[in-house]
């Protein structure tokens, strides 16, 4: 099954790097199937370092923020064991892994790891529609060259919806820099459209 | 924030009623505001007893399947402390509480309670897609008589996708379930859509 989640790397300058990544990961949480894309940062690092940290996490805004590139300053971190990386303070539990074997055959590459240590730090919160929407919307905004703008306005509406009758503040906030980032990176009729169901939905 | 998860209450006879149960919740799980519907076995129950288990879940198939009143036969379920009650094996964590006011104003009751117990069984999963897919459609079902076809069809069809792509077997079998749920309690014409939709997404 799929896990939605955030990893950590290490960049060439030795600095951590942090994006959002959605793994194939077996119910003992023992491997991770990994298929970054090759032209992102995350596939890069670990093409040479071969190592990172996967997290579980609740933290839907975290996870947004880093899948348009808007995570600063970096969340606090702590060094892990057996790995040359980071685990998120903030995050739920974390898998520190190192890559087995690597195939490029496919745009996205598929990485297979194996988890060598790990960490529990708090609580999941649970089912959440708010939480969830947000996943969407920010999976959503790393595709608005290819999702037909019209789908793209549609899906905010829906899911704008269910932030706004079940999320936290942290979920709210999610959304507004969402909303944001599809108006400015939408063709301008489309993003139009978003500031009206923006002022609408907003009063 | 809401919550969405299973209540477990007892029932006149003795028995155990489960249901999905969606309440507020603070941030520390110390209080509950409930809202269950005044025509609901779970509302009946809690206005008798003044108590109840709430669960924090990842099984989003037990989940769909109270929603729809199918689960049979009950999960297994272990006596708690401080409540005459029951906490389910397979949650992640379970908060028994006792109820301290009830307002009638609405026809969705509020009843804030405490919570006086609670125990963590096993890790929640994570972020997948697939799970709060159906969580929505589980939603959708229990609302079929004032939501229009058409949405309801047009729904089914966005989330079904998520489920394929990024689900497990449960979560699969909970889709085919709704399915099914669907197609008999929607008027003809829509419930044929969702046959049809269904054929060509399986092949």
């Amino acid at each position: 099954m799929i896990l939605e989640g955030i990893v950590t790397t290490k960049n060439a300058d030795g600095t951590p790097n942090i994006a959002p990544m959605g793994p194939i990961v077996d119910a003992e949480f023992h491997r991770l199937i990994l298929r970054p894309f090759q032209t992102s940062t995350t596939f890069q690092n670990l093409l040479r370092t071969r190592e990172g940290v996967f997290h579980v996490t609740d933290n839907v805004e975290m996870l947004a923020l880093a899948a348009i590139g808007r995570l600063e300053p970096l969340p606090l971190l702590t060094r892990v064991p057996l790995v040359d990386g980071w685990s998120i303070d903030d995050a739920c539990r974390w898998y520190a892994f190192k890559v087995i074997s690597v195939d490029l055959a496919q745009p996205r590459a598929e990485m297979h790891a194996e988890v060598v240590a790990s960490g529990r730090l708090r609580d999941y919160w649970g089912l959440n529609r708010a939480k969830h929407a947000i996943v969407e919307l920010a999976i959503l905004a790393t595709r608005l060259q290819i999702v037909p703008p019209a789908e793209v306005v549609e899906q905010l509406r829906h899911y704008s919806v269910l932030v706004e009758k079940t999320g936290g503040a942290a979920e709210r906030r999610a959304l507004a820099l969402l909303e944001d980032y599809m108006r400015e990176n939408l063709p301008s009729a489309a993003g139009e459209e978003i500031g009206v169901s923006k002022s609408i939905s907003r009063g």
